[in-house]
């Protein structure tokens, strides 16, 4: 009999196809304009836009950030990269029997400080508790509910003057041979400070997870116009989101190994530990797809923002097979795989 | 220090306190039209209703149902006592390594088919992994929107024709003396089921879960017209629904314990364990407050759907304490206290 295994959860292609096989698979089919089976970032159903994320994240207070943090910032992001505006944030708390309360509040703090922060309120929950023994300390799921903004219409108005744009909302069949893509910062900072930070790497004296909500930010690459999708690169990192788009776009990515944003910490922990910071989960960044007359617009007005400031045009879209070429440093030309999963467990 | 006990996730009054002091006091208070500091069945923002829960039902699979069924269920009928129509559900999974695919596939069949039965699709989702031993098996969080719709207008017009009518969803604090309240069915269904399913007890034979989707049955209700606010006696039961209704209405309500709708065996089973099940939640009930002229008709409406067919008048709401009496079978008078938590844990 087949049993789930840790990969069933870690974001690359072995999830994808236990998804679509044990679970989409059995729920009815939807009227919905992004739906189900389109297995977005969020889906949008009579102008709402609609997510949930479950959060496992170990520890559940790390270097940059928390299960709270993480879970709010999550659910607000899933909503903005579709180019929404995210407006509630519902959340479901599983509390082990036994958790000292002192760490409940911690958390729920922190929840509330990153609710405050991006603006978008807590407006509904449900607490449980299992008794001790039958749930690692803790886990919260959150959802969420966004709506069209007159912010998206512009955005894509803008991208309309330069190339047909096939759907009304950020999605990750929205690229088009010629677009430009974006990358908001450093790479790889999530994963590794967690990684290391558990196993006691000592790494995590410089990496710091970047978990952060972006929807300010998005709002400032929306105002300039032209982007036409976006995804925060969370379990299987860059490498995931990239395959993702040429799937679904049937489009070819080319990247440029060079100007991909990674800090000197995060490279050196990786080679150390046999990792490849493009296939690892981060929590406060977004790739962008834009037309090309746009991209440096796009690219200033992030770059503005405090969780932008590292941005940098990281390769552009071609027609081609559905796969990411990577140029390295050397000269040479390499495959981006999709990732089987995160090598990092319980990230987020 | 203090630590998380069973009953903070009970749904009684240890709960709410808890609640209260621990995660609502950290979350920034919004403009909702039905805010989290209500603490109803869902919030409204923005005329979109908006509910989630979490389900660590134990086992996995009962007589009369599963997590699956319990998750699509619940939410869907959360919206649905706000007087709302659902329109759409999300639903985070969290499973444990180790954990046999066949049964992923059993619940999500049972999530499908219950999506399929009251017509609300699952539209998004996600799903996570936890090392062996770091969760009992399974969690499910399942998020739902819900829309405003004419039945609710027309259902509220009819019950001003009587008397003001304060909130315009059927909140919990809607109710007014002279109100009539109907229970939708048997009550501690659910609970028996599950805690004699569980010990092995053996009433199982006789008493199933009722856990089902009462979105049909409610808008029935809604057509009859007048009803004044709903809830559905999940953890804690009648009980805690009543208490909550007193509280927050500011009312008092006097029930018959005669006319409560009881199965022979959920009594028997209760005497046996000296568990109240007045206190019990069930899973595919609802209580119903309505103004007086339009109770019988309510009533007529509800018992006329398969859900509904052991409906009855149960009680009204006086002026008085925040309270609930109930005129026992005897002649005496007593009072239903709000339960601390429920007496079966892990029961949704």
């Amino acid at each position: 009999m087949s049993k789930i295994i840790m990969n069933h959860g870690a974001g690359g292609e072995i999830m994808q196809e236990f998804l679509a096989k044990h679970i989409v698979s059995h729920f009815p089919k939807a009227g919905a304009d992004v739906p189900l089976e389109a297995m977005d970032d969020s889906a949008v159903i009579e102008d709402i836009v609609f997510t949930i994320d479950g959060h496992t994240v170990n520890p559940l207070i790390f270097p940059g950030g928390d299960i709270g943090k993480i879970s709010v910032a999550g659910t607000v992001n899933d909503i903005s990269v579709m180019g929404a505006t995210p407006i509630a944030i519902a959340c479901s708390v599983i509390l082990e029997e036994g958790l000292d309360i002192e760490i409940v509040d911690k958390i729920m703090e922190s929840m509330g400080r990153t609710s405050r922060e991006c603006g978008v309120p807590i407006v509904t929950g449900d607490t449980k508790v299992m008794e001790s023994g039958a749930l690692d300390k803790m886990v919260i799921s959150t959802s969420a509910i966004g709506k069209r903004s007159k912010l998206l219409d512009d955005d894509l108005k803008v991208a309309s003057r330069y190339r047909k744009v096939k759907d009304r909302w950020c999605t990750d069949s929205n690229l088009a041979p010629g677009d430009v893509i974006i990358a908001s910062g450093t790479l790889g900072d999530h994963g590794v400070a967690l990684l290391s930070f558990r196993e006691g790497y000592g790494f995590e004296s410089e990496i710091q997870s970047d978990v952060t909500p972006l929807n300010k930010m998005i709002a400032e690459g929306l105002k300039a116009g032209g982007i036409v999708t976006m995804k925060d690169p969370t379990r299987g990192g860059l490498a995931n989101t990239l395959n993702e788009w040429c799937s679904k776009s049937h489009v070819e990515i080319e990247i440029e190994q060079a100007s991909i944003p990674l800090r000197a910490g995060v490279i050196s922990a990786c080679d150390l530990l046999g990792i490849d910071p493009l296939s690892i989960g981060n929590e406060g960044k977004v790739i962008i797809g834009c037309v090309p007359s746009m991209a440096d617009h796009v690219l200033k007005a992030i770059k503005r923002t405090p969780e932008g400031r590292n941005a940098a045009i990281i390769g552009t879209v071609k027609e081609g097979k559905e796969r990411v070429i990577m140029r390295t440093e050397v000269g040479g030309k390499r495959i981006l795989e999709p990732p089987s999963g995160d090598p990092v467990p319980r990230i987020c």
